[in-house]
């Protein structure tokens, strides 16, 4: 069970503090997930020269890495920027995109699991399954797995790994490799909308960053996902105007309609 | 003349199917060819990593190659992909941004020409027209041609290549070097809109994916395109809303919708 | 006192000369930026490879420099192009993204306005008084100091650098060290979208297209994102709608609606 009240504390946080988000993150999703961040109150920055990763984790409350567009130079800036969020003790989301679909991004995405260690992995069925288990083939970046299915992955990569992994489908499940939370909320229409994941794992960085809990952030910000995209869905006439309505469901977010939408 | 049994069958297949295109394109347009070709029902994916190219190019029903925002690091992945998919056997589209607006991207849709043997290149007037003569320079990626004048270049291109080419504008031309097919459909409104051109092209991979006929493939995507173009522009009061109500469209889309508003 | 008839001119002349602006601009801001200028009637260009800078830059009325999403790859594409603009006495302006919160970002600012000497450079506060002062840090790429208080920075840059410099905040400071313009206009809301900054650095250039005297059109750039951005704000509920109805407001702009909706 989601803990109403910290749920609805954390949100106010998001509200107050307006975390710092260094999003590592592709092309497709950057302009999206910028102005999901913006709408519910956290203050995304974009960036991956390994020239600034340093200085910009120094300043970040959270460390998002997404590799969804990913090339060889931008590894290294990820790595980097990893690493020092490492040091630091900050918080590190990665977001494993196409795991499973090319050996170069199920290979990348262990090697920030090994060098990182981040603290929480979001990823879909197909995602999570490829980085447990090497016979699994990603799709594309869409999932040929039930998010059900992959719960037993999910539960070994957290135990392997020592994080957090969230599988996001029709019904998100979360686990730290004991226990599991669900979040049912959501509409069909947010698998028609490019770049929703990585903006779920961008949220996941933002609640990470005022909630040390992070198996708790991580229900947390899949909570705001899918209660935003089921109230925007029900306004929208196709991914077009879900597109915008999602955006606008995040900034006219509150506690109350949070929690009264909440599907448990 | 359009043979409306087919168009209505290949939207029905794309939904059915949905199939895989994989995007190695600009940056401008990720996002929005991205959410038009899920708002249609295909699956894409965008991934340029030299190191990832086979394997994606692998798993995909057809490939395209946009030059929008070229470097010469993504040249190479062009060519990666280009030739993996003409060992498979599988479906390429060109689209040749801002060819004649610099030689760089001139020859650079030159060299993808050669080397991958795309069976489909889209662009607008000027850009076809650089493809064919040296002397035609492009303002920027915006035509300066109007397409009519464009359709003794496409022809030449089409026999050159040994491809089909459209031509995008006001009317869009598509030929294989001797047929030449018309789509009438759109609105002004379409050319206030970024990338809209681009995600006419990967609209064409859709298309191409699920009809081994490339010459009505082509000239079905641009009717897909055209007829949701239209009836986005009436219900829009600018490029804003058009956005937004052009991907709805294309969701929304049924063959009979699509039949009844197509003009011939 | 901004001059009415000027500043209906320019946005006549930017509709009717359709200006080409060259940005080498930021992953987050290109599809956002490119569509508001096509929505106000410019023609963008996107456009950041070494081996095309000069005939880019041969053929814009305007190159638009933007350190967003930098590396060291796009810092020479940017100096190249800077370096032909300059030889050719066009008109170029500098988005400092970030000045501030990294030292790469800085450095890369100040080495742009030293070796291209831009017309104008256009910055949130923390990004213009980082270039005059190391000791101010920004918070990621939004602003941490009052556009008022950045004033005084503001008039040295100007000064140093020989330019016309444009401070963003709820009210808008531009100045060429000497006299002060500003714009009153605007909307919070315009916060809550990202890119909005990069864009207005963009509109810059546009007007600077139309307009020889710089001071000026970097005042009526901003007059135009402050006018569409209160009457977006207005029919917009959160900042997803604030989106398209900013690109819209910028598209049905008239200089009627402009002169009549502007605050001074």
């Amino acid at each position: 069970m989601i803990n109403k009240e910290h749920l609805s504390n954390d949100l106010f946080a998001v509200r107050q503090r307006s975390p710092l988000v260094h999003n590592i993150t592709n092309y497709v999703a950057m302009n999206f997930s910028a102005n999901a961040l913006l709408a519910v109150g956290a203050s995304p920055v974009m960036a991956h020269a390994v020239e600034e990763m340093e200085e910009m984790t120094a300043i970040a409350d959270a460390l998002v890495i997404n590799i969804g567009t990913l090339d060889s130079q931008w590894v290294e800036g990820m790595l980097k920027a990893g690493n020092a969020m490492r040091r630091r003790g900050g918080v590190i989301v990665l977001d494993p995109v196409g795991a499973g679909a090319s050996s170069f991004r199920t290979e990348t995405a262990r090697r920030v699991i090994e060098t990182c260690r981040p603290d929480i992995i979001r990823g879909n069925a197909s995602e999570i399954m490829a980085l447990t288990n090497s016979g699994v083939r990603s799709r594309g970046v869409d999932s040929t797995e039930a998010p059900n299915d992959a719960l037993k992955a999910a539960k070994a990569l957290a135990r392997l790994s020592n994080s957090v992994v969230t599988v996001s489908g029709p019904t998100d499940y979360i686990t730290d490799g004991e226990r599991v939370e669900t979040v049912a909320n959501g509409s069909p229409m947010m698998t028609r909308v490019t770049a929703m994941g990585c903006t779920a794992s961008s949220m996941t960085g933002v609640f990470a960053s005022v909630n040390k809990n992070v198996f708790e952030a991580a229900v947390h910000a899949m909570a705001v996902m899918g209660v935003a995209g089921e109230l925007a869905a029900e306004k929208s006439v196709g991914p077009g105007s879900m597109f915008a309505n999602f955006i606008d469901e995040l900034y006219l977010l509150t506690p109350d309609i949070l929690l009264k939408t909440l599907r448990q």
